[in-house]
């Protein structure tokens, strides 16, 4: 019998074209061409639309990958799953996580806990006049299926995490769409309140939320698409651009048939001052703590994984906040998240994508948090 | 004998020329002309140059003063300190904190614990080749002295919090300076580096920190400003602007002779995520808790006054932040401190000011925090 | 018989709540209660969501012609129309246009050369559900040939600018729509391509088109707003907020009965830097030049009003630009409109509005400009 | 005889690393490794401190340029300058422009009309405590000594544009000079009015006038670097940077020797709406023209050069402005000059670089255009 093993690598990046720390990995012998399953980071630089920092990360990331792996970059896609998420303003430090699936012939397990698997899958392709609405939700929640197969789960109760990128929309696409005579959601291209992106994010998350039944069954409908916030998912977090024509799906869940020496948990934020969301996750993951979490608690803590979505409302706990009339709101919602995480974490090397407003990832005004540790 | 009896009202405002929770105080006499020492508040709006949110919020403040006074406008500056820190970015709430100061008959105190007193002092004229320079830090460790007499303190570890506003420089009092033949610290007017705002800033930490004995006797002089930051102040909060000719002070600490229902306390974080420095602050005002502090606890809570300077260096506990090369890192900055406090207050109504790069208020990468109870 | 008199005051404001020049042009006599009809102009502030700098000068001066007029605030509106832009960027000069028609006795004028004459006209109640679609489209259409005939002008072709302030959508007016079963045209509360700021400008400027016949009978509805650039006004220039409920016009043309000093016109640039267009308007107006304006020809220019929208495309003449894509989109479109304007005039007290992508103010990719000079 | 034949290539950028008109005039062979000398244009991104455009495309086209030549990259600096100027806010296209200089066997010219030639120079290590004083203007002045040597130019009215690089200030350079007991100019390394940055330009363009005697002998001294605004050079565009420790200059001039198909021009703009000040550059490199050029004037004009540095008054002839309160000033400064050229060149690919507050370069208020033209 065949047994995961799956192992994270969390590698601080000097710069956008910094791949040093995985080479040394790979050095080491402890990545290899045949394990490495995704990279998934954060790149430095502003986040926004024309972030040459990302674009040059993703660049450089997929050359090293392709050398790694003796393959084309254009094959790179087929074999490692990236998730770039652009923008470190505050104290999120630029980094990439490694992570690495070996399968190993071991005995069953009789004991009985939980640890660390991932399952990959792809969607089917996503039409222009499918980005936000039912068709896109099928095909990701579809897609969610798969790759909880291939992790080796069966009980959505497993999942902690599921890690989606969608085709967004673009100009070309939208004409596409037009000509054969569909409609479609947005001509709005930014991550605005009604723009593309976000629709497609949050048509991903709800995929999501529909493959792990955490919606009720036939609550769905392009109409709630960013209109009914009480709809959403716990342990989705989406991203989505114009150059994709499918789906990817990542999911990370606990499975007792695991050999890994990690094991995942997650929670989610209430609002967004809500650190005890942030502690929660930690203890979802088995760090056993009251108040705080101890050094030695935190010297277990591989990774965290968070949103920090902007909430809809201008108010926190009955107080009014000016957020959202904020021009720099999309960097400085990031950037709250980062500290929020960070405070709780003790350290900087996290996690923490987001900044637009309003989601499906995770309930009203709060925002979900996966944690890794060392079981 | 007489003894003070100090009460701090925490006024969330709607706009910036919101006074009606002023008014509302004022009418139910909780606010009374003979009475209101202070307002500090956090204004909304970019915290910038040319934020006129933070400049219509002190024009409709003074207004509002002097009619409650019954005096002109130009007189309300002998009877009230304003401090107004500009810009609430992410979940800072707008406020203004009215302090009142009232002196009532009574019978010495026994008991022995310690609860609020405030004091003010004015400063001999600050002259613009003396800002950010000796000058300047004599002038104010003088005022410093003179507020805590006014405040009938004499043990500078009675002492928890510091707010001083001194003269910055203006292409005017630099051309006044020069004509006379005198240099000025800097021809730079902004809260750069470099920049006037942050060396008047700085000079005022020194001062406050001479008067207190922070800093070794012998160890000041100009060229020390904004150079040795192991030089601090761990309770001043200063902040410079160009139409001022005088520095003011207001001192808060605590007295055995206090009638207060109030009590202070401070700490400092010793970097930018360190959540404890904020809890500290807590602890030392009052509040017993290992952990985290109790909704009981913060239910006694009445503010929180704190600084989030940026770091001077690009590590966090050994990792690399973008945050010194981000153009907006002045909100952003702003915007982290916020959170870092709101986290541990589970509040949004702190007083948060900051965003400058390096201080001589707080520790080398940490900050000042104070914080306000009910005894 | 009657005639009108109108002038036009450019007064420069120093700061937001600067009233001096108007309340001079008041001690002159140059204003007078009974004749003021409009005031125009431009805020200093950043032009954003939260520009307190926009919002203290409609206080200010709103207050300044209570005082003038000798009325209560809340009936200014009633009297005079604000038409205030904000956010002066690069080369703007924060000012305000005094408007005045006189009503005077006249011998019927013989001579055929047309003065510029005013008009004004309030439209129905706008509902949320109607903004950006054809029911606003059809109310200010109403009130811009009431407009017209309250300016005395029945030709669109004497027509050269039209000033329109129309409501909104906010979530309050949002939610009242579709508690009624109506839909809204977009849930986007921002100036962004598809939100609610845009398309009730949009909107408004259609019903300009209308009601000069600019767009052929039968080309609107619904689907073409936003969508159709090819329909346009070019003497359109408006405005939207949420806290209106009804449309505002003011219209200026020329008129053979007019005894004004005064004459207007207009025309439009093609691209974004295109200055043969400015240069056109003030030909429109009456200059007479090839090439360049001369110092005596600009000596005689009293004002230009222009828009500068964002190009929605990103070539100009062929090459790329990178606007579209850069966070500061809205403050540098808006600062390039006032460079080209003023590198024409020669002077920086233009009224120049705009920065959102893409309007029917003015043809693809090109602004309205239009010139009042003294005849 | 040798005579030399230039050359230059405007080439767009479709992103930051798009070398492919490069490669097509390599193709071509009109760019070939022994006459490539010189790469200059502007990059896309933001054009601040952690702008990755510009540093991706530097890396990108040392690359591309390594492999045309056939060296390391290490060595591409000792065959071609690189000047880069990041940031195209508003209506600047990226771009590129390649200078090819071939010396030809040539009979000695009989007729008289200047024709383009370049000349190139590194001068001596500058150390960090000479950057912004006058060990920095000597190296420079002797540098463009040398440079006009190779050009084959000796009257410094035949020189038309200086491009210059020089090193900035590092934390490690400041510690260096510091640790031999040296001060250095500034501590503030950023572009602010007291930043390395703007002293280090300005150093450079201070040694540019030295050499040609554009400033008075026995003008020049450390105090009047950024102080006194009345010494400056018209055709000096300089840039610094930390990471180099020598400066390269390269001087464009017209020489009768030259059997280039080019000739080159300069003037200033006097003030920031000057277009006449453009125009005038265009006529002094030889178009002919009153008021406005014509088409087919444009369609010989093959590049200009221009600065845009924000004046240090906040008055334009006579009119207040906010740029210098604006926290975009930078940006919005760059972006305005693009519009001041493109509105009279027709065209976006002009090379504009600036933002940075007063300058040594141009006259207080004004900039520097030079133009490039087909004769």
């Amino acid at each position: 019998m065949k047994a995961q093993r799956v192992e994270m690598f969390v590698c601080p990046m000097d710069n956008p074209h910094d791949t040093s720390e995985l080479q040394r990995l790979a050095d080491e012998g402890k990545l290899k061409p045949d394990t490495l399953v995704a990279l998934a980071g954060k790149t430095e630089g502003t986040g926004l639309f024309d972030d040459w920092g990302r674009i040059w990360a993703d660049v450089a990331l997929r050359e090293w990958t392709a050398r790694f792996l003796g393959i084309g970059v254009d094959k790179v896609a087929e074999r490692v799953i990236f998730v770039l998420s652009g923008g470190c303003p505050g104290v999120i430090t630029p980094h990439i996580a490694a992570v690495t699936r070996e399968w190993i012939d071991a005995p069953e397990r009789t004991h009985g806990d939980k640890r660390l698997v991932v399952g990959r899958a792809g969607s089917e392709p996503i039409a222009p006049e499918e980005v936000g609405r039912m068709g896109m939700i099928d095909k990701v929640a579809e897609a969610t299926r798969q790759a909880m197969a291939d992790a080796g789960l069966s009980d959505p109760a497993d999942v902690h995490l599921v890690m989606v990128k969608v085709p967004g929309l673009t100009n070309a696409s939208i004409h596409d769409a037009e000509s054969r005579g569909k409609t479609v959601v947005t001509h709005d291209l930014t991550f605005g309140p009604e723009g593309a992106g976000v629709y497609g994010n949050d048509g991903a998350a709800l995929g999501v939320a529909k493959a792990l039944g955490e919606v009720p069954a036939g609550s769905l409908s392009d109409a709630v698409v960013r209109r009914n916030w009480d709809l959403y998912s716990s342990v989705a977090m989406t991203s989505s651009g114009g150059e994709k024509r499918h789906g990817e799906v990542i999911v990370f869940g606990n499975s007792t048939t695991s050999l890994s020496p990690l094991r995942i948990g997650h929670s989610v934020t209430n609002d967004f001052i809500d650190a005890e969301g942030v502690r929660n996750a930690l203890r979802s993951a088995g760090l056993k703590f009251d108040g705080l979490p101890s050094e030695s608690d935190l010297s277990r803590l591989v990774h965290v994984f968070a949103k920090s979505v902007i909430p809809g409302s201008d108010r926190v706990r009955g107080q009014r906040i000016t957020l959202l009339d904020d021009v720099d709101a999309y960097q400085i919602g990031k950037a709250l998240g980062g500290m929020l995480v960070a405070s709780v974490t003790g350290r900087t090397t996290n996690y923490v994508s987001g900044g637009e407003r309003n989601s499906h990832q995770g309930p009203p005004g709060g925002n979900i948090v996966a944690a890794v540790v060392r079981a």
